[in-house]
């Protein structure tokens, strides 16, 4: 990154603090950013910079051409907040009674925001075109990326970049992984219809614990029996709920969890033995087994090359790291099905550190600077790569 | 029965049904029973019949001594009512919300007031002794029983008799059963303490579902193997409750449930292996597990040569049936542990039946004219067996 | 039983007991005992009684009628050895290498062919008719008795009485149980069909190790919640075999094991839902599992009258003994399924005692004039039932 | 690679191939090389090479110093055979019966001779010294290779190399793997030791198959629930046998199995929590468990600086390509625990392929050379690497 950019950036520290601060101060719930969407309409109308508003929902897209023919890189922030009580002691806390910015969508916003403006005032000199997309509602599923792919956001895109700030890594640093990054997370809610009775006749009733923890059990076979050692998976029930008084035998039990893989492959396996157990459960027991079986949002699968090429470009930026996968989630997962591409972590972790959905959780604001330079420098480096 | 007694308790109707009725527009709850006690306490006074109030609480016993020395025979009502809306549509309908004779203690109480009266009015004929014992709290764990014999109520005693009316077997019969008649009822409750986290890293859990699932599983085997297949046991988990989002490993769960028996040695047994299974699933798991094991009544076991002889006197007043034994529990257990005894179901299906403990259960008031006559048979023919 | 008669069968003992060893030293095995047979035919030839022979196999039929018309009364003894290599040192000691009477059935021949001697004698005085099975094949499925009850061996019978002699039970009695006094015995092999493969390779297997433990483990709750807890059943498995080396997951897995019960419904209960969690299982791991479920001797069920008839009748000739119902099988049940009648245990315990089946089993042979005795008054007596 | 030096080693490739037909047509088991490390030991000595004999067993190291002070490089190639007998139709099959070189350690006897042999005519112009290890018994449990490290074989050395020639990768490459590259293989043998009993009485038994069963599912969860799902493990149970007659309930069940890992901590917490579960068995059955669990050969960790200089040199000489790690154990892991090193696989795929273990087994001598080469040349090379 050239000297002349980094000042650049720095020089609007100040903005990009207020932006996130405002932002902050406003937190919308996911599918309900109206208030927020209206701000980057703003933001963006008042430079001039042509937005396409309400895609898919309140997804927006700002683009920017350069003078030069060239690539279209895309580069995403997301802007929905969490239903979270803010119990942070800052003049910028959330104004809105249990609603909170707990995952630094604010910053991801404050920094695309600043990029725009960069990329808006380079425009002359540019190469290529440059794609804003400002997502709405990662936060609840289905999420917003899905749709705005589908609207077309990434038509004629070549690759596209993302981050995502972390409290729980230091300012001044990224963190990249080639391949699976974060995990495809799908979900289940089972209800086991059996027969009631009185806990002194059996034999009349079908019992829905039995039943229930029959199924939990030979469910622990699936990641032990059904999946390749050197991939993941997780299957893990939250909730078993069969509730009566000690003499009653339970006509229905209620459970849920959560299933997360790496692997496209491991994840059917997953869904299919998972059904094949609840199927053969309903026949050993001649009993009732609703399944809702909900695929969340899939895998993040960073593309080597351009991995490779951020972690390359970042080096002469800041520190850079190689991170373990996570088995969390992400729906910037949807995109990099679709392009070339890669999600990165950016350091930010605050004087007081809070996890992520946290009530105190806050960011280094200084991050943003590193993310907006790494953002802004791979899509401008990205023109010229082979 | 002679014809002459036979008639005498014919009379008695209609202060019987007046005494049932009062009773039943009064519940009280189990060690609760302060009016209904002093209710039975004005009636004996009122005869000049000696009564011990406040026996082990609001036991009372009446004593009736004949002109003759003989045998001293117990018989037993108990009189506490249950935490149930009453919904009929009658005249007598409970007057106290949430409270009701759902159970027919009430006619037990009404029964034994006029076998009380008429053997006071024959006193001067009688041989032998006759101990009337009212007790309390049959319904509520620990039962009034226990405390009324621990109090001396038995002292003396040569054999005691009693009776449950009965709403599902028609008027005009009773049935007997010697030996185990009615099961021991024990209770459990679990708290499974693992460690929670998050659905993906079950590794640094200690998931309490699982925990729990494999334990109802395990408990299976008890009855299956550790007990006798030709005695009766049974294990119901009633309640498996351990609530969380699906992404949430359970750091907790909590069951209960009930172990019913009839035989001494499989009650042991059933308890025994429980706590074993208990044991080693906290050391398999590395978690804790608190469990509180309740006693409850134990099995009323009729007595063959009280249980016969009922049998035969009562052949002559009605039809008589040898019933199955029932998974269900009564504290007149105890008395049977201590003394030669009998307790035999008397039929009093109403017109409109509905089980016992149900909002619109009632009895067939004649059922009350059966239970006297063979429990007053009882009591003056034991006199004569060898 | 008068005294004349029971110095009759006294009489004979010397002769009963040649008979008894006679076949003891010529044991030949179920559906072999052909030479048995003809020793049988001989025996009656001899005396002139009319024998039906080859009755469904080597069974036979002696019929000898009274001089007045009356009821025809059946009296069965079976006749086959065991594959056990006699162990004993004594003088009558097996002479077939390998084969064995290890359980009393030359004992109760020799018994009813003294009595069908005794009735042959007195056939002139005697009222009704008297039909003796001999029946071949106790020991091995399916059995001589159904063969011989479809040939017709029950036609026109009024009654059917048999006895088993014991070493188990002091000579000088019988033990007699209305109802189910002995089990039906059903039996079942189990192949399961997984896919082998490396230890290290469990996803590109069906590993029908966890399967086998998974379906023995589902099928414990059979017993524990799907038959009435006053009701008796027992499922054992027997053998599990899926044996390589330690790093070879099994490709399959061989099961057997033994379902025992005294009530037809819990056993019609118990094979469909064997068969719903086999099924349930194949579905559950997409495996194959055949069964190969076999039907053994249903119950013997005694009938009320005739036990009593015959505990009656037998106080007067030896002690009596109500005994707990066994677990063990006999196919003496397929009579019962279509006359009245007893099957009843006839004490003859000897000096140094072994148990049935063992290879040093004997009788006291005295135990076979009580069991002649009883079953010789109970023919003549059961005439005069009303 | 210097053009010179790769034509010296192609001009030994029929020495390398006699070298290995030699010993292929005199294979010996592990722990019995006598005769094959008194051949290596005359090749040596005729060359002059200084030999150590008898290092730990019959493991052999020649030591060749170079005229230049430098680091000490260690080679190691293994020389046992395997309990197979030879199938293959060639003029140099195996002539001892049931005896097989059905792994390729000739192969990689030979290709280390001709590498000391070559080594030895440069060693006044080489820099450094060079350790040739040649070691027995990698076959069998447990492994040569940590005797011979406990003797002192890597006493002074700065890094290690080694190769496995393999008919499953062609001819002309190899394979690296930074970091684990095979697994940490244990192993366990339980005999769970019931109680036995007729099938009708469980009650007086401890039911070693259902013990045996509930073991085998709740070990299931060590895998489902104790492992982090980002790394690996397997546990299989390859046994399980206990064998009686359908009616006979089992005393004692066999089982045993393989558990394989990569990461240290992952062992450790499979071996610990293993040992919980076969505890909390033994307490809740009250039985008795023999547990013998025997750790195998750590996992092979690969050093990256070592793999990746083995990487770049070998860019030079054949085809590079990362593999993926492999559940299979070898005992090179111990010299990796001591000291940086690399082991990596060299292509070796036959005309007729069959598996490594297979009595068809054979490799494409060819690969011999490629071996050769890379392991000379990271030797010699590894001298100038900073």
């Amino acid at each position: 990154m050239n000297q002349h950019l980094r000042e650049k950036v720095d020089a609007h520290f100040d903005e990009m603090v207020a932006i996130r601060r405002h932002l902050h101060m406003h937190p919308e719930l996911s599918f309900q950013e109206q208030e927020t969407a209206n701000y980057i309409i703003q933001f963006y109308k008042k430079l001039g910079v042509p937005v396409e508003a309400n895609v898919s929902g309140y997804g927006l897209i700002a683009r920017i051409k350069g003078s030069r023919p060239g690539k279209t890189i895309a580069l995403r922030a997301d802007f929905d907040a969490l239903p979270i009580q803010d119990e942070k002691d800052v003049p910028y806390k959330s104004t809105v009674p249990g609603v909170m910015h707990a995952c630094g969508h604010d910053g991801h916003t404050a920094t695309l925001l600043i990029i725009g403006k960069l990329l808006w005032e380079m425009r002359d000199e540019l190469t290529g075109e440059y794609v804003l997309i400002h997502q709405h509602a990662e936060e609840a599923d289905p999420g917003g990326a899905i749709g705005m792919v589908q609207a077309g956001a990434l038509n004629g895109v070549d690759a596209i970049f993302g981050t995502h700030l972390s409290s729980s890594h230091p300012t001044g640093m990224i963190g990249y992984r080639v391949g699976p990054a974060m995990a495809a997370v799908d979900s289940f809610e089972i209800k086991i219809q059996g027969k009631g009775g009185h806990g002194a006749h059996p034999h009349q009733t079908k019992d829905a614990i039995v039943i229930g923890s029959q199924l939990v059990m030979n469910l622990q076979q699936l990641v032990a029996r059904r999946v390749d050692p050197t991939e993941s998976a997780v299957l893990s029930v939250g909730s078993f709920v069969a509730s009566n008084a000690d003499n009653i035998i339970a006509d229905t039990a209620y459970l849920n969890g959560t299933i997360r893989t790496f692997n496209k492959d491991v994840r059917e396996t997953m869904e299919r033995e998972f059904k094949r157990v609840i199927q053969g459960t309903e026949i050993a027991h001649d009993c009732t087994i609703e399944l809702d079986y909900r695929r969340g949002y899939p895998a993040v699968v960073n593309h080597e090359k351009e991995t490779l090429f951020v972690r390359n470009i970042a080096q002469d930026i800041c520190d850079v790291t190689e991170i373990e996968a996570t088995m969390g989630a992400e729906d910037f997962a949807y995109y990099l099905e679709e392009k070339p591409g890669t999600f990165f972590f950016t350091g930010a972790e605050p004087a007081e550190y809070a996890p992520h959905h946290h009530p105190k959780f806050d960011i280094d604001e200084k991050g943003m600077l590193v993310a907006a330079k790494v953002l802004l420098t791979a899509a401008l480096d990205y023109q010229f790569v082979e």
